[in-house]
C-alpha cells in the first residue's frame, strides 16, 4: 500500500422520493440564485424538472436554466452555462441527470471564478482554485461523478475529450434516488453498468503490492454489479436491483475510496475517451468493447491479480488450470456478459473502421505513455484498438 | 436496503511518517491555541509528543495539555479537558492515540462550547449543536473513532459507561501513519483487532433485506483483518499486517459507510460497556468474550446471514450440512480465531462471577429493550452474560 490522502465531504440522501428535499437541500447549502442543468428533456416528461422548480419557488430561489446537456457534455455548453452564471448572479448549480449533466454542472462551476478558459482545466494549464457550490439529483448509475470531483469535457472543434479533477468540485449534496432510474432504457443501463465495472478495473488491475482490502472492496462492487445488472433489464423497476446498481456506481468511484495507496491506470478511459470524441459513441459502449482487449492485451504483466479476479468474481474453478488459462477464462467471462446484456463487442458496431486508428492512438498519447499497470505507447494503444475493431 | 444519509468530511493522511505534517494541518484547519490529548505516555517514550510540540511551535502555536486519558476514558478527565480549554482559549484539540484518547477529545470539543454538564450528551438530555475542531494522530488500530463521530466516555462514579455521536465531531483531519502502531503491545493490538471485527458484526449482522454491496463490504473487512493479525503479533514491524489493520479499522466504522441503509445492533457493545463500566476490562477484550456467545444466542433469527459469514469469511464448506451446522461451524471459527490470538473467552478470566451479573442486565437495558437482529430485554442479556462467564 502507498501513502495517500483521501477526504470526500459529499453528503448522500439515499433513497425512494428523497428528490422531493432538493429544495431543501439547496436552501441548507446556501443556493438563492440557482441554475439548473439538465439533458435532453426526460426529467421534464417524468414531472422531476416540474418538482424541483417547484421546491426551488418555495425556498424564494430564483431559477436559470442550462438545458440540452449532451451525453458527451461540449465546452461549447459549458462556456453557455458559464456565461449564464455569470450574467445572472448565480450562487448554486443544480444538476439533474447522469454522470455527463453532473460533469458539465461542475465545469461550469470552475468556470465562473475563472478568467481564463475553462478547457485550461482540461489541459493542465490551470489548477482549479474555488468553484460554485453544487448539489446533484442523480437519473443514471454510472460514473460516480455524483460523489467525487471529476469531470470529463468534450472540445468537439478539436475532438478532444478531457478530464479534470479537483477538490473543489465535489458536489456539496447528492440526491440518489433509486426510484428515478426506473425510467432509464435498456441500452444506457447496459451502458452505465459497463461503466461501473471499468470504473473498477481501473483501480483493481494495479501493480501496486498489499493492498487485500481494496482489492476485496473493488471485488464486491464488480460481483454486485454482476447480479443486479439482468433483473434490471427484466424488470426495470426492480428496487432491489436499481439501488444496488445506484450505491455501486457511486461506491466505484467516490473520490478512489476503494483503493486508497494503490496506482490506478485508466488507459481504457484513455483510449475510449479518444474514440467516443472522434465517433461520439456511448462511454459505457466504448469501453465494452475495448476493456477486454485491454485485458487481453497486458495480463501477463500481472497474472496473479487476474486469476485472482477470474476465481474471485467470475468463479473460474482454477483446478487443472495453467494460470494463464485461467485469467484468460475470467477475460472471456468479463466478454461474455457484456454480450449477454446487450453490449456492443466490437467498433465495426459503430462502422468504425481502421482510418482514423492511427489519430486516436496518437492522440492518447499526446502527452506520454498512459496506464500503470502496463505503460502504453502508441504502438500499444494502436494494437489494443486494432483488437477492438 | 432503506433510506439513509452519509456525510463524512474527515480528511485522512495516511502512511509512514505522516505525523511530521501534524503541524502544517493542524495550520490548514485553523488552529492557534491547542489542547494536546494523550494517554499515559508512550508518546512520550515514542518521542512522538516531542516532534509534535516542536511542529506546533513552529507553526506559531500555543500548546496546553491533556495528559493521562484512560483506557476507559472518564467523564472527570473530560471535564478537566473543558475547563484548560475554557481558560486558556484553546481553539483545536490534537488527540494522540487510539480510540480512548479520541473518544476523549472528542468530549471536550464538544463540551467547550455547551454551557451544560457534558454528560447530558450521553443521557439524550442536550444534543450536539458545535464543537471545536478535532484533529487526531492514531497510534492504534481499533475504534474507527479517527473517521467518525462516535465516543464513549466512562462516568465512574455512576458505574456507567455511554456514547454519543454526532456530524459536529468528526475528526477534520485524521494521520494514520502504520508504523506508529509497530510498538503497540501484542494484547491490544488483539484487543483492538477483535473491536474492529467486532464493529463489523455490529452492522453486518442484520435483518435488513437487499445489501449484497454492504454485506460484501463486512465480509471484506472481516477477511482482511482475519489474514493480518497473526503477521502482526508475529512481527510487529510487518508494514503490510500494520497498514491492513489501520485501514481496515477505520473502514469498519467511519460514519457507517460499510452498513448505509442497514439496521445496525450494537447490543453486544450495550452489554460489553456495562462490563467494562463496573469492572474496567478492556473493551476488545470483553467483546471477545461477549460476542460469539451473543451470536449463539441470535443466530437463528436469521440463520441465511450465519451461514453466509460462515461459507464467505471462514471458509465453512457446507456439503452435506444443516444450515445449522454451518451457521455453529462458523460461530465456532470465530471463538477459535479470537482464542488462538489469545483474546479471552470467557469473563472468568478477569475473575468475574455472577454476582453483578443482574446489575449489569439491568442497566444494559435501561433505556429499554437492545439490539435489531433480536430485541433483547433483560433476561436475553442476562442470559448472554451468564453463557459469558
Amino acid at each position: 500500500m502507498q501513502a495517500f490522502q483521501f477526504r470526500n465531504p459529499t453528503h448522500i440522501v439515499f433513497g425512494e422520493g428523497k428528490a422531493s428535499q432538493a429544495g431543501e437541500l439547496v436552501k441548507q447549502y446556501g443556493g438563492k440564485t440557482v441554475l439548473l442543468v439538465y439533458g435532453s428533456g426526460s426529467v421534464k416528461k417524468s414531472g422531476l424538472y416540474d418538482s424541483v422548480v417547484k421546491q426551488l419557488g418555495e425556498i424564494g430561489a430564483s431559477v436559470h436554466e442550462l438545458p440540452g446537456i449532451e451525453p458527451n457534455p461540449r465546452l461549447t455548453t459549458v462556456n453557455r452555462g458559464i456565461d449564464i452564471c455569470r450574467t445572472n448572479g448565480v450562487d448554486f448549480i443544480l444538476a439533474i441527470g447522469g454522470g455527463s449533466v453532473i460533469d458539465a454542472a461542475k465545469a461550469v462551476a470552475a468556470g465562473v471564478p475563472y478568467e481564463g478558459d475553462v478547457w485550461d482545466f482540461c489541459t493542465g494549464k490551470a489548477v482549479i482554485q474555488d468553484a460554485l457550490p453544487l448539489g446533484t439529483i442523480l437519473t443514471l448509475a454510472a460514473t460516480g461523478s455524483e460523489m467525487n470531483g471529476n469531470s470529463v469535457i468534450t472540445n468537439w472543434e478539436q475532438n478532444l475529450k478531457r478530464s479534470f479533477g479537483s477538490p473543489h468540485t465535489y458536489p456539496v449534496f447528492s440526491i440518489l434516488d433509486p426510484t428515478l432510474t426506473y425510467s432509464v432504457p435498456a441500452n444506457q443501463t447496459v451502458y452505465g453498468s459497463v461503466d461501473i465495472m471499468s470504473h473498477v478495473f481501473e483501480q483493481y488491475f494495479s501493480l501496486t503490492e498489499n493492498t487485500p482490502l481494496q482489492e476485496r472492496f473493488c471485488e464486491s462492487i464488480l460481483q454486485t454489479v454482476v447480479e443486479n445488472v439482468e433483473p434490471a433489464l427484466a424488470n426495470p423497476s426492480d428496487a432491489a436491483a436499481r439501488s444496488n446498481l445506484m450505491w455501486s456506481g457511486t461506491m466505484a468511484l467516490n473520490g478512489g475510496l476503494i483503493s486508497v495507496g494503490m496506482a490506478n491506470d485508466w488507459a481504457s478511459h484513455m483510449i475510449e475517451h479518444e474514440v467516443s470524441a472522434v465517433y461520439d459513441i456511448p462511454h459505457g459502449a466504448g469501453l465494452a468493447i475495448i476493456f477486454p482487449n485491454w485485458m487481453k492485451y497486458v495480463y501477463q504483466e500481472r497474472i496473479d491479480r487476474f486469476v485472482q479476479y477470474a476465481v474471485r468474481v467470475w468463479g473460474v474453478d482454477p483446478t487443472g488450470k495453467s494460470d494463464d488459462e485461467i485469467a484468460l477464462a475470467g477475460i472471456q467471462a468479463t466478454r461474455d456478459f457484456f454480450n449477454r446484456i446487450g453490449a456492443p463487442s466490437s467498433l465495426a458496431y459503430y462502422e468504425i473502421g481502421e482510418d482514423k486508428l492511427d489519430r486516436m492512438a496518437e492522440e492518447a498519447v499526446r502527452y506520454g505513455v498512459i496506464g500503470s499497470f502496463k505503460r502504453l505507447d502508441k504502438a500499444d494503444v494502436r494494437a489494443i484498438l486494432q483488437l477492438s475493431l
